[in-house]
């Protein structure tokens, strides 16, 4: 359930709402607007009695949820989210081109990766510390020693971290040394480390299962906001489906569905979809003219000797052409959007 | 196996090389190129005996094809094809835009369609006359009826025709009436019919079945071709998965996929794809973005009363709107690709 | 709809409905019955007043139909139905084996292959003269000259002959010279086809589409009941997944889905499922138990020489020694069934 | 790679043997058999040398393994494994039958499902401690206290217990009172739980991921038995697919191709992967005559009461008949296996 605060309720009335609803056992998330205060209540089983809280002093009105998530609407929060990942923003005007290797691998790498990020103009850059592998003989990440280098690589580029953690260890971690806290497809629902992250200060970047449907994906955004991070930011990375010409199926009808439902920026992954280096400049194309929020996308500066997936990863040259066309699709698309549709 | 002939290669040489084919009992394909002309040999079973053909007068080279698809491939024909649909083409510089109601359903529908269509700047009209309905209850297209009153629009708007067939004595009808057939996701591999389709000399615009991969695809293709009719447009609307969000999945990575193997070119339908009106829009611009030829786009002048599809049809604002943004789009794209990726 | 007429409904009054709903435009269903007679009406537009029609001589009650499909509905004809195949049946306690080669490659090969069904004690013999395949440069099949021999080893070894038909023409061959029309999967929404079929007099085998829901399965065979032809066998065949340990997934939860629903008999198909010659015996054990009334079974004299999928065909012993293990099967599954469950 | 070693190897040549591997790095896996040992190698990056190791005292031969996982193949160990649960065995000639509620919710409630279980005959008793939920906001399991009602129907009944963990919290906690730890399918490939129950003692319950291809499967269980935990029994339970009538698609093919690699025992759990009530015994025969070695089924004696999956659990008087059959059922299946095919 929803409490819409009146325009004039007071920090006092606020106060007293969430009490008695803790009181009663349940969680408030009071989201503060330009006009009014919105106070969410999860964690009750079976419908509240409305008519208990539209009786308290400051309170407008109160708004049933019938779907199953709550937090990720925009019945909640009506406008956008804009989340801050380090000292820039994902959601808001600009692109967000989080770029880099698919793994730390060593100090010159991530160095030279780096630069070519930086120099592009991207504000985030990417890279793993510790990497979920379908087989327990491949590669696993270097770990803290990654991290390290991460930080380096913010220390001197400026560029904000964002990598994976795959367990409870790796996101204390992750926290210690980058700016955003990827969940990887594969922990999607992970629900026991979806709620650790919920209790984290770190913005999250969540990846979508490659089988799960739309409300699945929000359901696993509503687990880390239902905590209190509300700092969560979806990623499409294709779906598990019988097309054979791509690693995924990149499914990007769902940037407008999450749109239409949520306040949750999204970004989209087309190196892991497609698997291949010649799909992903037009994939990336595809998701901004969707209206993708940013994007992931693998350089490395040399994709042949990659310890990790090299076969879909961009050149430098390749990754520095791609940005410069994804910034005037970017603008192109905002314009569009400027004419409102009938 | 392709037979290339040396650019000072007669006539006569050609024909040679042709009557040899046809006498083993095999189907010959001319290509006839700029410089030089390559001879496809379809209808062996097992490898064919390259030096037998190598010492041929005239006679280049010799290709063996290890693709289970020749015609189809930029080793018959290196070069796009541009598909000449009434007075327009599909797959040459200027985008190819076929919009247009589901179906047929009247006079005054059909003409106000087509006025916003021909408004719009677009050269091609779509409308069904036969529908391929799951139930057999359901609206099933007012025929040969339909098909009049398609010639009607086509006079009068000066507006190519393409509709779909579902039979052979529909085929016969379409191609009476229209500029282009249509070959509907359901039939793609109805051999039966892609043979029938392959003796007409109307180009076909080819769904790819829901169930499809990119080598069905391809080879449904190559089944109309190796018939003689070199006419084939592909056009991607979406394959069956788990994802529940939209009606379909639009798998827009076949598109690179596709120009990367064949010369073909591919459209994209998102009305059909999301089934949902309000993704149409993203849709179409993702597709311009991830480089097709052109668009499928349900227009219709009252979609709330529409016999058939009606929740995805645009309105005719929102069809003209979205075409002047696709315009936009589709000239950025162009420059992006004049650039040449390293 | 569905008007069930009284016990006592004479055979005037039945004709007296059937006449006034045809002046109405629509098609009548006649289903006599042990105790009282149930006449379906479809191709109606929208509902139909009941009132209407109970207020006719002899009409008991009517009952509106409001799922997509009726014909195959047990609301139209409640008891399974038992569907004659030449002098055998499918749908009855006898489990239904359906053997042979997947093409009809020679006299020696068929009759060889014959020889082994035959003295299996199965009554059916499959054997395909058209071969739907995905390339056109496949062996298609020997046509009419493989029919003829069908018709040899029906007449020689007493079998029924169940074979594929992709077109009007093979329809009108098949009829000929077969006693059960196969409609394949590709051709599961080739509505022309289906319409077709549905004039013929002989039973249709129709396998369930890669990609086809339930309802799509049930709508395709009620295609075919619209016009007329009330005797359709169901067939799955495996579906379309991303799972690549099998060619396809096989479905076999859709048989009880399907007896829950329909009167329609089903029949499983294990060895185009699996594709594979080393699942097949346990996939059609698992298809008796979940409940089949028959299975297609692929057989080949000489599997490693066949033209057409040689790597599922089972070879004589082994197929032999399947048709005594799931005879087994069979009874235990009858008498598990005759204890009702709570 | 796999070391054979001498059938008169004596113990110092096997120790001697280990000692290399791990001053190498690697990790050696020993399984000693009636004639000979193998000792397998993991943990190294690229070939190793197979000349250094056959040159040791008392090795018979080297084996390099091609496939992507090398602990659960018949390579490393021919013999089908038996597994020992509690008391009881899992993959011996007794079928498995591990039945009881979705999730534990009352001493009364489990106590009373805990009859019915053991009256039945079965020696494994089920029921969530811990419940992965889509939601936040749905019943989440009662954790500890739960299991400890688990641990007294083990006590009271001599069942042996089988449940949930969903964290490394949760597995030291089914530890302490139960005696297999199931690892759910949204967990199947969260790697860092997948090595921490590769450290335990108690056996592991590992259901396939709704998205997992055969190889993926295989390598979440080599991911425990590479930490040295080989007691791993594999359960399907259904993937993802465009099907629509059942929750997923039982992919019953996966058992012969499980049996066909690997060594490990394989059971089918037709509850979930339905999701209804009426495809439960129909999918259990299946299961059963697909060659499985168990069944998990949802039992509970008020399914109309139950806080979760209460539409596809059995009644108690369901189950006690479906136990009765499927012992039939396995008993005809034995029978059958003994007859080789050829």
């Amino acid at each position: 359930m929803l409490i819409v605060m009146k325009p004039n309720a007071t920090q006092k009335d606020i106060s007293c709402v969430v009490e008695i609803i803790e009181k009663l056992g349940y969680k408030a998330h009071i989201l503060p607007g330009a006009a009014t205060t919105v106070v969410g209540i999860t964690g009750n089983q079976g419908a509240l009695d409305s008519a208990y809280f539209e009786n308290l002093s400051g309170v407008a009105e109160t708004i049933r949820v019938t779907k199953p998530y709550k937090l990720v609407t925009r019945d909640w929060k009506p406008n956008k989210s804009v989340i801050k990942v380090g000292n820039a923003e994902i959601g808001g005007d600009e692109l967000a081109v989080i770029a880099g290797p698919c793994a730390v691998e060593s100090r010159e790498q991530v160095f030279k990766a780096a630069e070519v990020v930086a120099k592009s103009g991207a504000k985030f850059f990417r890279g793993g510390a510790f990497k979920p592998r379908t087989s327990p003989y491949s590669f696993q990440g270097k770990g803290e020693e990654a991290l390290k280098l991460l930080a380096e690589v913010k220390e001197k580029f400026g560029l904000n971290i964002v990598t994976e953690a795959m367990d409870e260890r790796g996101v204390d971690l992750v926290e210690k040394y980058a700016d955003c806290i990827q969940i990887g497809a594969r922990n999607m629902q992970n629900f026991s480390l979806l709620k650790y992250v919920g209790k984290s200060r770190k913005p999250i970047l969540l990846k979508r299962s490659m089988s799960a449907t739309l409300d699945e994906f929000l359901l696993a955004a509503e687990y880390i906001m239902a905590e209190g991070n509300y700092n969560v930011i979806l990623c499409e990375r294709g779906i598990r489906t019988f097309s054979d010409h791509a690693r995924n199926t990149l499914d990007l009808s769902i940037v407008p569905a999450v749109q239409r439902i949520s306040h949750l920026p999204i970004v989209v992954d087309p190196s892991h979809a497609s698997g291949k280096n010649y799909m992903v400049a037009p994939l990336a194309k595809a998701s901004i003219a969707v209206g993708a929020d940013g994007l992931l996308i693998e350089v490395h500066p040399f994709p042949q000797k990659a310890l990790c997936d090299g076969a879909q990863a961009l050149t430098p040259a390749q990754y520095l052409e791609l940005y410069r066309q994804i910034q005037i699709m970017h603008k192109i698309i905002c314009e569009c959007e400027e004419v409102a549709f009938a």
